[in-house]
């Protein structure tokens, strides 16, 4: 078995119809970017008919000049009894200047007759008329078979002539779709042999995952013929979710022998899995098959002497393919190469083997065990390494800070002020600020301390703010981690905080984040004249 | 396809290897009289010859008196050149007083040299006599074939040896472990069927989920003859996991019509799975399939108009045959149906199209532009839609709250206090604790607060809490959605918050799961003479 299985991810259609996935158009954008990195063939963005934020991205995503990657836009068939160039939903695929569309249509005749309250008739029609006015326009055309397994169990003729109404029309894909995701592997081979000799056309799969068998079936349909995989990564989506494609292609690659995406590509599937649930904020769960930190963990005495001694013996997958790594849960030893790796990268003047170094390491994996991660905070990440290997000037020390949020019934909103105490040098600056949050007022007031010695702070801003709670067991007494990006006017950086009190860790995350952008930057001797201002309350 | 499946549980000993799951003995006696309930045939309490936990469990289980299921004892064959009857291990097995041994042994050449470091020839004897001294003490013996698969392709002849050895020792059943989790359901079927025809012995098959295959694996081992399926529930388990038991069991009962458990067990389903991810302290995923609470939850609105009107739309089975239940999610992908669905749904007495149901699809509606998201929060969604059509009472209101959080640098670490002001009835109730961090300290007064009046607050508790910042382009001035869900006894709810301030959305959200909580709950009349300390700041 060999030969090249395309991948169509639609993360930010289908996707986003899993509970609690919510992404803004700056999201969609920056998981496309990725989307485009890992190598997949077909990125939906999203359906221009429903509304305006998946137009606007579609506008946007045409400035990120992705290098492989082809963007569709997604909609239905035409109305029934009307003609597709009256049909807003069309048009709006048209107006949205893709090249690709993928547009569903109905292969059920219970659907048909109950769902869309039509004949047979109109729906074979509505295929064929919605297919060749999108051909007509120079799209490549992928058409989606919705319920396409129930309704080939119910009427498979009737099926099947919906699928040659859509290949007669140039459809340029067919893609069988388990919408409900009931089919089992066994059906979904059988069908998909039949189409395939049926329908001389290319043909996908798009499976759902609520009998738990959702990449099952997508390797069984490829298995059977299939050329073209739907999911989404991380498996999100409605219901159950989508087919997880972080699971279909490495299966697919490493284990079944297909073309999917490079070997280098296939290296970032971790990284990539991790990144799209950060921004989609969904944690990821840690045994998740090849990607979680769990995929390669190691409890069992007996497994751990025997991976000790060969890797083999309990890993099905050398987890480096997919740029995972091996962890052994007693004696916590990951995480050393990476952090070396780093020291050499930063040009730190220490030997690798040296004494600071290892403190360094000790230091790194202690906090990492408290729950920090600086996988995404490379900023924080550097600051203590610099400081471990004394390659820091101090640029300021925090003496204390207080935070007031007050919700009273007969003032408008909440009020909410931050007084920040810190040392720069051998002087005391004590500012206040008010702020919409508790987060902003410390940003506010710690930026006020700073700019009269340090100008440059003000040519830096904070750009994103995401928090975690890292051990939900304990609800609101859990630890939260704090992850801020921040940007200057040529780059931008991530720390981390982390603490069981919210404010507690954004403020160690803020406190890094001005560290870090005022690292080799002039001090300026402010007139004495002016000092004694800066011990005053203002705002 | 028929005839019966048995399901051999292992949550006990192999679930407890799975990263983050530790079980009291208290905790192993809860679940495994659920696991009775629930109708498993077996259930593996532990491996008596590794620790005194297990041993234990096999002392005090007996008294459990359950009525089917049977407990089984762990260990591996005895040690290589010892006899069976001086191995510690398999005579810990026969004092732990079960009636079913579970013991292990190697199949794949390659581990017998490299990890057990002996010859092929003394393992085939370890696998004979082990068995044998446990059968000739009476047992039912389950043979577990570690690494079967890896062990077949690498050298099917003496895989089938081992198989053959254990057979001809008296094993009740000879059970095919796909311990790495890495083979293909293909594979799978073609390898079980050759151990069909060639051992005449009970087949059974135990699969892990590393390729997100191991409900497909253990199904596909059914087909091709296996009768009896190892797995934990939820899946818990080493790496990724094994076979999860909470979908294999429904796909072999209601789509393969395989006897399991009776169809009232099989309704229990999503009960027992969600007390076991609760006794394991793992939150279970909202997209389990089958059992969680997003399993049968539908978002978008073309899906959500369809399974008005027939719910075979969009729903693989009738989730009631699981225990589970349908649910309609009100997001921005969805339209007015979802609203008018969930107004039905709640009993509330409005006609659908009256001027009250209108007026609160315009609040969710002003609401969710606002950054509301009610997919997430049904109980903030029950509440609003109870207060816009008058069927709510009116349990506390709000007269104010202040947060003071201080970080000094002459006090060991964070100080955080939070004062609440509320209204019960007539009287006002005046509280002050601190908490491990802003919303903690704020759930602890509001808490306090209630609970005087309202002793049903007691039995609920926090179980998650999630901060998401919607519009980061503002970072710490931005948005934030909170999201709370909370539990009690018997059932589990969500609420929402939003505001520019994390300590307000927060609070929004700690509010209406109070006031959800608290619905119908009796308040008590404080004596007189108690109500003067409520006035008094204390904590």
């Amino acid at each position: 078995m060999s030969g090249r299985v395309y991948i169509f991810d639609t993360t930010l259609r289908d996707g986003t119809q899993g509970e609690g996935i919510s992404l803004s158009v700056e999201d969609k954008l920056k998981i496309a970017q990725k989307l485009d990195e890992l190598g997949v063939d077909y990125i939906e963005g999203g359906w221009p008919g429903s509304n305006n934020k998946d137009i606007e991205f579609f506008e946007r995503v045409k400035s990120l000049n992705l290098k492989h990657a082809k963007i569709s836009a997604f909609g239905s068939t035409r109305r029934k009894g009307a003609k597709p160039e009256e049909d807003a939903n069309l048009n709006k695929i048209l107006e949205s200047g893709v090249q690709v569309a993928s547009i569903f249509g109905k292969s059920w005749d219970f659907h048909v007759t109950k769902a869309l309250e039509t004949t047979l008739e109109e729906n074979l029609a509505m295929i064929y008329d919605s297919v060749r006015y999108l051909k007509d326009h120079d799209l490549e055309v992928i058409y989606d078979a919705e319920h396409f397994f129930d309704g080939y169990k119910s009427n498979p003729e009737y099926a099947l002539a919906t699928l040659e109404k859509a290949h007669a029309a140039g459809a340029d894909w067919i893609v069988l779709c388990d919408t409900n995701g009931g089919t089992l592997p066994d059906e979904i081979k059988e069908i998909v042999s039949t189409v395939c000799e049926r329908i001389p056309a290319k043909i996908g799969i798009h499976a759902h995952n609520d009998c738990e068998l959702g990449v099952a079936n997508s390797l069984a349909a490829v298995q059977a013929g299939a050329r073209q995989v739907q999911g989404t990564i991380n498996g999100y989506g409605e219901r159950c979710g989508n087919a997880n494609l972080v699971s279909v292609i490495p299966n697919l690659q490493l284990k079944m022998g297909y073309e999917v995406i490079s070997a280098d590509q296939l290296r970032s599937l971790t990284a990539v899995a991790r990144y799209i649930s950060e921004i989609a904020n969904v944690s990821m769960p840690i045994n998740q098959p090849f990607v979680g930190t769990a995929a390669f963990a190691h409890k069992g005495g007996i497994h751990v002497s025997a991976i000790r001694k060969h890797p083999r013996t309990y890993e099905h997958i050398e987890p480096g393919l997919v740029g995972n790594k091996q962890r052994v849960l007693v004696s916590e030893l990951a995480g050393q190469s990476n952090v070396l790796f780093k020291v050499q990268e930063l040009n730190l003047d220490i030997p690798l083997d040296s004494e600071a170094a290892r403190a360094a390491i000790q230091r790194i994996k202690a906090l990492e065990h408290e729950g920090y991660q600086f996988e995404g905070a490379d900023a924080s990440l550097e600051l203590l390494l610099r400081e471990a290997t004394g390659n820091l000037e101090e640029i300021f020390t925090v003496e204390s800070f207080k935070i007031i949020v007050e919700h009273s019934s007969d003032r408008s909103g909440v009020v909410t002020e931050a007084l920040v105490k810190i040392k720069i040098g051998d002087e005391i600056v004590f500012t206040v600020a008010e702020g919409n949050g508790p987060v902003n007022a410390l940003d506010n007031a710690l930026r006020k301390a700073l700019e009269q010695y340090y100008p440059a702070i003000k040519d830096m801003h904070l750009a994103d703010y995401k928090v975690r709670v890292i051990d939900e067991k304990n609800a609101t007494a859990a630890k939260v981690r704090v992850l801020i990006e921040s940007s200057d006017l040529t780059h931008s950086w991530s720390t981390v905080g982390v603490s069981p009190n919210v404010i507690e860790a954004s403020w160690q995350a803020l406190v890094d984040s001005m560290r870090y952008a005022l690292i080799g930057k002039e001090r300026i001797k402010t007139p004495s004249s002016t000092r004694p201002q800066l011990g005053i309350i203002n705002h």
